[in-house]
């Protein structure tokens, strides 16, 4: 499906619209196959011991297939996800920013369903996956 | 198997260990059957309309499993979550905390699973459900 | 919500549209609460060591969550499974029938949500927990 | 890792220790990369309307993870599946087999982590996704 939003828009749109968190994320690539996101790690992400924290995960897998699933149907704000489900397979390397990598396997009409695989930047293992659904908005 | 750890060892447990995030949270009661633990919500917690955002629910329903696990093999800060799979069902009530009841399903010797659901204070209808695992460290 | 198909509208339902799997079932009980249902265990539900298999675990699960939601909405087979998260927690004992105990946490116009446990007959550790989605077709 | 079993050697695995429903999976290719096994769709996986059933997709999703990590550390017959997180987003085609492409995303002591889709035979849109945990027997 065709790629709508590209890096500048979704960057925008994330300003635009998640004020509070858009310094949190930086959009790095979007293609057909697959959409990539930093989370700049900052205080507020970690744990004690200086690891990132699971929500923080959380949050940067559901926001990559977020802007995956936008950067094809175009700023639909209230997309909402569904589900969830999140492996944590490795401990975050301490001091690094977590990339995300989200690819859109189904865009219903009504649900959008993909996975994402987050890695500790400059490293091959990845720290976590996750399968997410989003339900879209009917047009009006 | 019994409680180990009740509302005011877990409260200075999390006190203790997870200072940055403790006040977040208010462990409300705890029994062999259910543990149950408030989301003081704030701003930080927030998406734009006022609900809760999708992260702090998962920080939510995963705390309140951990501490439902600690509650019966004590203070073991190195269990970790290794997965979740959550599903959000209704936008949170504005204005209001969030509570979470926790049940404990297995508890074995590697690995603990229960379930978490979340309501907006008050009111009867859940806003979203967790299954979550825990890997234990093995005792040294 | 109010049950419109009892245990034995439920049952006839089985035996007209899936009448391949219908005597593997027995609908046991029906409330607004939870639904109730028996895998009437073959040697084809077994593995290797006489345990039920993975598989026949996830149809128990999948088929109470699917007659939950038809004992609120009605004969609607099109119901479809979205998502199932399944957590195997015990081996099942030998010998012994599954219960499933299904509970609607959510029916909403599009989506309809709940969890499950499985149990074997007569014992009060679960076996295996899931939450599953089902998409609801629109009315025509 | 290296592979330490190929497609020969998990083919007679299968037929040794799984001999009722070996001969409904045929293993097509093992790299480190990547596992792929096709099920032979029999009148026994179908549900009304020709289509594979959902507990006949779960136990590929399974066996085709369970493949996976065997491959890579023998022929360890009790490891079990612990959780599968499954997203089931189009109907398969009637009168294909259906085709499990399986990665291992993590590969540890005691847990093992890995993800499956699958795809009606020769087409390119998966059918479901999975994610699924595997918990490995201690060496004795």
């Amino acid at each position: 499906m065709a790629i709508v939003m590209d890096v500048h828009a979704l960057t925008g749109f994330l300003a635009a619209e998640f004020a509070q968190v858009a310094k949190d994320f930086t959009v790095l690539a979007v293609t057909e196959a697959l959409l990539e996101v930093r989370l700049n790690v900052g205080t507020q992400h970690l744990r004690p011991g200086g690891t990132v924290s699971g929500p923080s995960m959380f949050g940067l897998a559901d926001v990559a297939m977020y802007l995956a699933i936008l950067s094809r149907i175009g700023p639909v704000a209230l997309a909402v996800t569904t589900n969830c489900s999140i492996d944590f397979m490795r401990k975050p390397a301490a001091g690094r920013a977590l990339i995300a990598q989200a690819r859109v396997l189904k865009l219903g009409r009504v649900l959008a369903v993909g996975d994402v695989l987050l890695f500790s930047e400059g490293q091959t293992a990845p720290v976590a996956r996750a399968g997410l659904t989003y339900a879209i908005p009917p047009k009006t």
